[in-house]
């Protein structure tokens, strides 16, 4: 018994070395910048039924080849109705006439050529735009002025994003003839956010958009005035009913059980108006750049790791296509995860909550620690928009949380470029995911299903 | 002799008494905040030639009569080919299609109705551009890529606009068909900085635009791997050859010596892409309340405190109209100042060298000094650009240096606005301001003419 304790107790030693190592290479390995670099740089811009879209996937597959990836995969997958966004603008016309800077919501139907006039009338909450009557919002621009704060981190990102999801329709069912939006991000910039909207059934489409920070003050300073605010809003759009979108995907196979997938990405498709660099080019170099550091460890890690580049976040798909394609592998993906919060800094790891029981997490943590992050005690109840259809099918999740108080001033925003990267937090990044795909790897450690 | 000493002695700590009143009135008035956020808010924009303008005008002179300003007056000029801008655009054609942050430069011809497309010429600084040969820009769009850095504050502004105002010409002399600028300016964001340009009358006149930072670090990554890139500009625009501007006057008369001037102001004027926060609401606003601050002291000060609020700046004019007009006046105007660099806080004041001699100022430099404000040893060799054919005719100027570091980031962008603003900062501001105008207007301060 003491020399298998022993001989354990060595393994894990040799494990945890190997960690360590795999994590300090990857602080100082210049790969995932120069994949984000080249992913901002080469590709551009890449919606979901453009060409950049496109030249994202030529570009994975190119760079999965010359990295060493192996059974690199293009899954394609129908995107129905793609959104491609045209020519916008908004001007206040009363009282008096001045540009306001606005972005369509994706989805969102287009005005008629000379735009949609009238009367705002501005609300301050989600809840209080359902509290309205019927009727009180006839013939009127509803403007939901609520603040995303950036102290709310990700928890305010999402009660901002129900508004902008949900919030046309009920304003709609109440008689307003277009919807705005303060925007779901936090920009001093007069930068609108943009992101996803949805029709409910029962209520006339109308057209949506966000409307950036400081026009929104600019409406709130001019209502609070007392006095008939105005605006004139032109959205174009148009729809492709069916367009092709990929998952693209390599692997390094594991030395010893190769069927088991521990399976890591960021995707590849970002919304029009950016190169997309934290949203989510970062992701994609954080996670290809780490799955290599992993599999380049002393030894080759046990088990497969598999990075998928999603092709379809912005405006979902991608999760569907993949799980549906996947169904009869779900029980051999070991974990998912997904980086999608730009390059701010990892400081915090949740998976299972009885994986943690687990001495190979307990390594994995202590790895982790100089890194400055800890061990969530919460189970990861989500672990990413893309890896949500695998969740749901049972594949248990782990989450490496980041720093959001910079992302969100320029998430789905013109501002989202390389030069808003940290590359010392990027750095970090990589070096958490190499360490954590190394261990989940090369262990034994079984996570128990997703637990509450 | 010691009575008269004395007596002096008192009635100069009665003069700093009541400056330090001023000063910390200021610092809990609300009126200049009050004001700036009516400008930004009842006005917006307001480039001359516009109707933003008209009401701007209105705006100076409403605001002057309630505020009890005296002889309010609003002296007309001409001003000859005022520049409005059209619709503008710029797209990346190679290596692929994308859209570029631009903004057309003020007095840039339009393109024609497609634009110019051509291949870029990437060029490092204003020396650079000069010392390329004959022909060497053949058939190119020459992108002037010098780095402003806010570390080199407002030295490197100037050094950054010469580039800005002689660049296009410098180019088309030596074959340039379009010309463009990386910022004058420091936002991270894809924001260009507009600003004034000219042409020199050698040479083509070829349209002119600056490009957001982010989207010059793309030219410049593109340009370092050696492939051709190119790109279109559209830029289209409208001169009003003849116009007019207004510089808005009011003054709080002298109780001794009325026909004695301490003039001060603002520019009314700004670009038509923001609500001109910084450039010039605060120095409006900065200085309007101020003078009203120091002609509330206990006692009414001995000479005039006038406000001129200019009406042509950004692109020139009111300065050239105020000297003309207020010739005979020069003599009677005690000195001049000017606040247009937003509400950056105040670190230093200048004026002519040998004004420090005059104990006055000594007692100034004292009630300034708790607002963070040193003594500038060197002379003020410049005092704003409204107040410069002034003092080119003989009238010495006081000079507030302000922190430049967050000035630069909206200047001439579409994010000068209303929430970038720091109060307390706005309110030092005033503070200095007012104590500097009592002291100016109560003392018999005499201020050489510039001296060197």
């Amino acid at each position: 018994l003491l020399a298998f304790v022993a001989s354990t107790a060595s393994a894990d030693g040799a494990m945890r070395a190997a960690a360590e190592d795999v994590r300090e290479r990857a602080l100082a390995d210049p790969l995932a910048w120069e994949l984000l670099e080249s992913l901002t740089t080469d590709v551009g811009p890449r919606p979901v039924g453009s060409a950049g879209m496109e030249r994202a996937k030529e570009w994975a597959v190119a760079r999965f080849q010359v990295l060493g990836f192996e059974n690199i995969s293009i899954e394609s997958f129908e995107k129905k109705d793609a959104w491609l966004r045209g020519p916008e603008s908004a001007q206040l016309t009363a009282p008096y006439s001045r540009e306001l800077a606005v972005l369509g919501l994706g989805n969102s139907v287009p005005t008629i050529q000379e735009g949609v006039e009238a009367e705002i009338a501005l609300i301050g909450s989600l809840a209080e735009l359902r509290a309205m009557p019927e009727g009180s919002l006839a013939g009127r621009i509803a403007v939901l002025n609520w603040r995303f704060d950036s102290a709310q981190g990700e928890a305010g990102y999402r009660a901002a994003s129900d508004g902008r999801r949900d919030g046309a329709s009920i304003a709609a069912a109440k008689g307003a003839i277009g919807f705005m939006l303060r925007s779901a991000g936090t920009s001093s910039g007069r930068r609108a956010h943009t992101g996803v909207m949805r029709y409910a059934e029962s209520a006339p489409r109308i057209p949506a958009a966000a409307i950036a920070n400081p026009d929104a003050d600019l409406l709130e300073r001019l209502v609070a005035r007392g006095i008939a605010v105005r605006l004139r809003l032109r959205l174009a759009s148009r729809l492709l009913p069916s367009t092709t979108a990929w998952n693209v995907s390599g692997v390094f196979r594991g030395r010893e059980d190769p069927d088991a997938v521990i399976l890591v990405g960021g995707h590849l498709d970002s919304w029009d108006n950016s190169e997309g660099a934290a949203d989510d080019a970062a992701g994609v170099a954080i996670t290809m750049a780490a799955a290599r550091l992993a599999a380049q460890a002393r030894v080759r890690p046990r088990r497969t790791i598999r990075v998928v580049l999603w092709g379809s976040e912005e405006t979902s798909g991608s999760s569907e296509a993949y799980a549906e394609r996947h169904r009869d592998e779900i029980a051999h993906i070991v974990i998912a995860g997904e980086s999608d919060l730009g390059a701010g800094r990892v400081y915090k790891i949740a998976t299972s909550k009885c994986a943690w029981s687990d001495p190979h997490l307990q390594t994995l943590t202590a790895v982790l620690a100089p890194l400055g992050i800890q061990q969530d005690p919460v189970a990861a109840d989500f672990g990413g928009v893309d890896i949500e259809h695998l969740r749901k099918a049972g594949v248990p999740v782990v989450r490496l949380s980041q720093d959001p108080r910079e992302y969100f001033d320029v998430h789905h925003t013109a501002d989202d470029t390389l030069n808003r990267i940290n590359r010392r937090a990027l750095d970090q990044n990589v070096a958490a995911w190499a360490a954590l795909l190394y261990v989940f790897a090369e262990s034994g450690v079984d996570i128990c299903s997703h637990d509450d």
